[in-house]
């Protein structure tokens, strides 16, 4: 349980809660002096929601640690990530709607391209699309083990998720991408006895998938990671009493929620207003609704500053949708920094608001911004605290102790 | 032990602490963007004082958890109260001077009316007054049970303390109370076995309780709550090498200095000035003074913006006094907010000042209020830090390592 005390205190309430996420929103100048991405854009609904509000910045792991989206997302609900480990390969199963079960292990795959020695001369197969991509996929599904059987599922361009269903299965195995070209494919090595049989397992599976894919120009080859199993997370449900739903664009948020239990909506679109549009369309079925953005991060990760303000400006324009669902409890942060100027995540602090008439302290903060966050009332604090301090300002916490 | 690397580094000092808690002190404005109760206060001397001095604000268990009162003031005695869980029995028990022993169990007592067929009509007995209740409590203390011995208390109006001493006593034991009218009282039940023998002797001391009542219009009947034994808590003295003292009207707060080894003084009246003029009788005998005023939080329960104010105004006018002591450290905050917006305790951070002229490092901050301390140079920290900050500004803590 993320905070043993927190279930003895949980009250039923109608309070709804939303938690927009906007992925890698954190951000830099890129001059001295300058403003930040979220700075820069004009969000004139942020800024009303920052004067109503408060503001403060979160600590997505430790002080100093750039998160990965899946830990960055586990701390935001609340799962500190240095306790729960979660292994890439489940994540990713769980984001296309593998379900990765005790004693199953799966692993996320790329697509390479090997020279004829075998050596790796593209570790992301030319970054072919999704299209080139699904019938390689289907190849892969031909291949079978003895006594297992095993799932494989297209995550997205020269991404896969591989999953073997056994029994006992162990995931204590290295990351078979040797991380630079030149070299061939490492093979599947146990670190601990225990796993051994499955790295066996997967090296078969291997095999058999470089025989499938022997004629196919650029994607000859592939390379596994994030070997893993089923973490068993406590639910969202039993860990806050709430009914919660994710409504993202992309494979891995969905699948990080599947796996504290949250509902995945379906829903045409891939813009704000689709997102927003999503939620409104299952209002009344559920009391918490995570929102997922992931244009703010892609940008960040492509360098381009002004297409992240844009990004932001855009979810700032479809706001006033989602406000007219009237939620009670409101909080509009990032899952960590991206800034454009490091084209990378990074370990700055995260903006945070949290908008709750009945309830909120309101500091003198009149903009949504990296500045004013940091002069915010809430301070610096764990992402870890978010969902404790939204379950307050939903009216759904009893007082501890008399 | 609090904080196992304080007592290695304690040394002695002449230095006196005083802790001044108005208790509930943290507010909320009642109009958008309007003061706060303790904002709307004209309080001269602590503007003074945080002039001089330098703010912050406490978390006072966890972010988003609203505290009771035992386990808010645990906290800023540095015993963290999800660590050192301590039942209401035990803490109003102590507060009326009846010492919980290991294998004592103690439970606070609600007298309550019952309808002819033994249901609850008034779960409070009319709020009977004290006067009223206290030859109640006498018939109570005929009460004998085979093998051991009983104590009873009054606490305040409709509520009593009842000890049973015995040995091996175990409190594993639900309340009484059903938390609502139109039922019977609920009998004690046992949520361990080894518990069962004591929720016995409980239900045999209420039998015999409903019996010599049963003949009062108001309180014929009673409920039972908080059922505990003693927590065994590190002293203050061993844990800081403090010697404190308590000066406080109310029970329930010479109740929880008590468990941590205080000494309560006795004293007339009421008024902040009664509790400032305690503090200089026994000035010369002590070096921390823990001082707690109640209406704060009482006239927040009751919704009173403006009663609250008033009370913050009457302990500022009453600050000379103390201040004539020359304390050398002084702290002023609350144990928990209750906003008369919300006539309730709540989880919002908590308005804190401390003023030591010889080694505080002031801010800019010229008022005391919750926007100057969510400005502050203290930032926002958990309540647990109070004391061994107050150490430090006294001189008495050592260097860590060489």
């Amino acid at each position: 349980m993320p905070f043993d005390y927190i279930p003895p205190l949980l009250r039923a309430s109608e309070k709804r809660i939303v938690l927009l996420v906007l992925d890698g929103l954190g951000g830099l100048s890129i001059e001295p002096g300058g403003p930040t991405e979220l700075e820069a854009a004009k969000t004139p609904n942020m800024d009303r929601l920052a004067s109503e509000g408060m503001l403060g910045q979160t600590i997505p792991i430790r002080p100093g640690i750039s998160p990965g989206s899946g830990p960055a997302h586990l701390a935001l609900f609340g799962y500190d990530p240095i306790q729960y480990e979660i292994g890439r390969g489940v994540l990713e199963s769980n984001g296309v709607g593998l379900h990765v079960g005790p004693g199953d292990v799966a692993a996320r795959g790329n697509f390479c391209t090997l020279d004829a020695n075998g050596n790796i001369v593209d570790r992301r197969a030319g970054r072919i699309s999704s299209q080139q991509a699904a019938p390689l996929v289907e190849r892969l599904k031909t291949i079978s083990l003895p006594g297992l059987s095993t799932e494989v599922s297209l995550v997205k361009e020269y991404r896969f998720a591989v999953v073997l269903r056994g029994e006992g299965l162990q995931a204590d195995i290295d990351d078979t991408d040797p991380q630079r070209t030149g070299v061939p494919p490492l093979p599947a090595v146990a670190r601990t006895p225990e796993s051994e049989s499955t790295a066996d397992l997967f090296n078969q599976w291997i095999a058999k998938a470089f025989e499938v894919l022997s004629d196919d120009e650029k994607a000859n080859g592939l390379t596994l990671r994030g070997f893993s199993t089923d973490p068993n997370l406590p639910s969202f449900q039993s860990s806050y009493g709430l009914n919660p739903v994710c409504i993202s664009v992309y494979p891995m948020y969905r699948g990080v929620s599947r796996l504290v239990g949250m509902k995945v909506v379906e829903f045409d679109g891939e813009q704000p207003e689709d997102e927003f549009a999503a939620a409104a369309e299952v209002w009344n079925e559920h009391d918490f609704f995570f929102i997922h953005i992931k244009k703010t991060d892609s940008k960040g990760e492509d360098g381009d500053f002004e297409g992240k303000a844009k990004i932001i400006e855009g979810v700032d324009a479809a706001l006033p949708t989602l406000l007219a669902l009237n939620p009670d409890v409101l909080i509009i942060t990032g899952d960590h920094s991206t800034p454009a100027l490091l084209k990378s995540h990074s370990w700055h602090p995260v903006p945070f608001m949290l908008w709750a008439p009945a309830t909120v302290r309101p500091d003198d903060q009149t903009k949504f911004g990296e500045r004013p966050c940091a002069r915010g009332s809430l301070g610096n604090f764990t992402a870890l605290d978010t969902i404790p301090l939204a379950l307050a300002h939903a009216g759904r916490l009893e007082k501890f102790g008399a």
